[in-house]
């Protein structure tokens, strides 16, 4: 499987069904908040997903695994870190169950149809300061930076991609919550479940889960936080639960 | 002082400065939701603070005694609970500093004057249910439902009695969170630092305390939970330390 491996990749273990995913060598690796957004998701029997600037196919994967979907989408706009996903996919034989397609999130739900999805998830750009970036073309700034799409231009596009009554899962920072909340019902997509991560438990949260149902009704639940560490260094048994170890 | 209660009413001490409250033997007693508000809001020296829909005036006495405010006004429509938390005020010898009016939220900038608050308080009715209520004229049933006001009303009324900068705090179910931010970003009440309280460490949160500026800017500080028990029956050192024991 080595020989799969260009240069700068390196071969990361999953820890879950002997999954393995190709990332790159400098830094440019799924995080924390890939694997907390694939734990919060749900993928029922039968049902379609897909995933809106998926990068290293990170959450394709371990929803393939860790639920009993039917078919996962990744949707990826960079070609080199598509590449990298779909020959992941590949080393993994999993081509019939998840296709990587390389597209612009902003033409999603042209790209696939209107209502053709159960389920959407993103781990989308979180910072809205692009215009004060150095090097937009940059591979790491383009997956951080709302350079090449808005946290708007992916709402609206798995929006319009999910069936109604369909489910939309995203994770992304608090100090951007409030602007999330109005933006999702502006396209009549109802938050209905979110969970906090705080680093520690006395610490501010820095990621935001959100579970949203298209065309669903007023009402949400606030789940109980996740605490990442229980002291500096070692995870709390919720994160070694979420990782699989 | 015992003398100054009336029937079917109860003295009981708030725990801090030597403050006393009157309250309802028949259960209408202030919560834990506002002493939660009382800790969670901040007045500077020399702010003036309104609280709508005061109740038995706890969140004024509170905040008399916990900050440095320079003056506190509540507002309540209900006459006789009105009346009780005007003797509150006189049996805490308070009556320069916390004056109770009676009257309408819904007319509170007309009754103050647009702008005219440095802070602004409210835990208002948290069930937009009333049109199922059997006795919409209860005492009880106005404080919890929202008979004779909306989540909008106070929203409203409270920003534009706020100063431009002003602050907003509110205590509220997490249910009605998506709707909170909406109505609140409707009238440039930007939510700016945000807390949840879970029963548990593993429950959903059943309330939420929000600080909203009038015409702020977006960016949101997601704070550390608060814990209510660590055991059945046991608080945690916070709400301890939070009611003053």
């Amino acid at each position: 499987m080595i020989t799969d491996l260009m240069e700068n990749e390196r071969l990361d273990d999953l820890q879950r069904n002997g999954l393995k995913i190709i990332q790159k060598t400098d830094g440019f690796c799924f995080g924390m908040d890939a694997v907390l957004l694939s734990g919060f998701a749900s993928v029922k029997p039968g049902e379609r997903a897909l995933d809106l600037g998926t990068g290293t196919g990170i959450i394709p994967l371990l929803l393939s695994a860790k639920t009993k979907g039917e078919h996962f989408t990744g949707l990826e706009i960079q070609t080199e870190i598509m590449k990298m996903a779909q020959r992941s996919v590949a080393l993994n034989g999993l081509e019939k169950k998840i296709d990587i397609i390389q597209g612009d999130i902003k033409e999603a739900s042209r790209i696939f149809g209107a209502a053709s999805f159960d389920v959407v998830t993103s781990n989308p750009p979180y910072m809205n300061d692009a215009h004060g970036l150095k090097n937009p073309g940059d591979v790491k700034a383009i997956s951080r930076h709302e350079v090449l799409c808005t946290l708007e231009d992916v709402v609206r596009e798995g929006t319009k991609a999910l069936k109604p009554g369909g489910r939309f899962y995203m994770v992304h920072r608090p100090h951007r919550l409030a602007e999330i909340i109005t933006v999702m019902r502006q396209y009549k997509l109802e938050p209905k479940r979110m969970k906090f991560v705080h680093p520690f438990a006395d610490k501010d949260a820095n990621m935001v889960l959100i579970e949203a149902v298209r065309g669903g009704g007023a009402w949400l639940k606030l789940e109980p936080p996740v605490i990442v560490y229980k002291e500096p260094g070692v995870y709390t048994d919720e994160i070694y639960e979420i990782y699989g170890y």
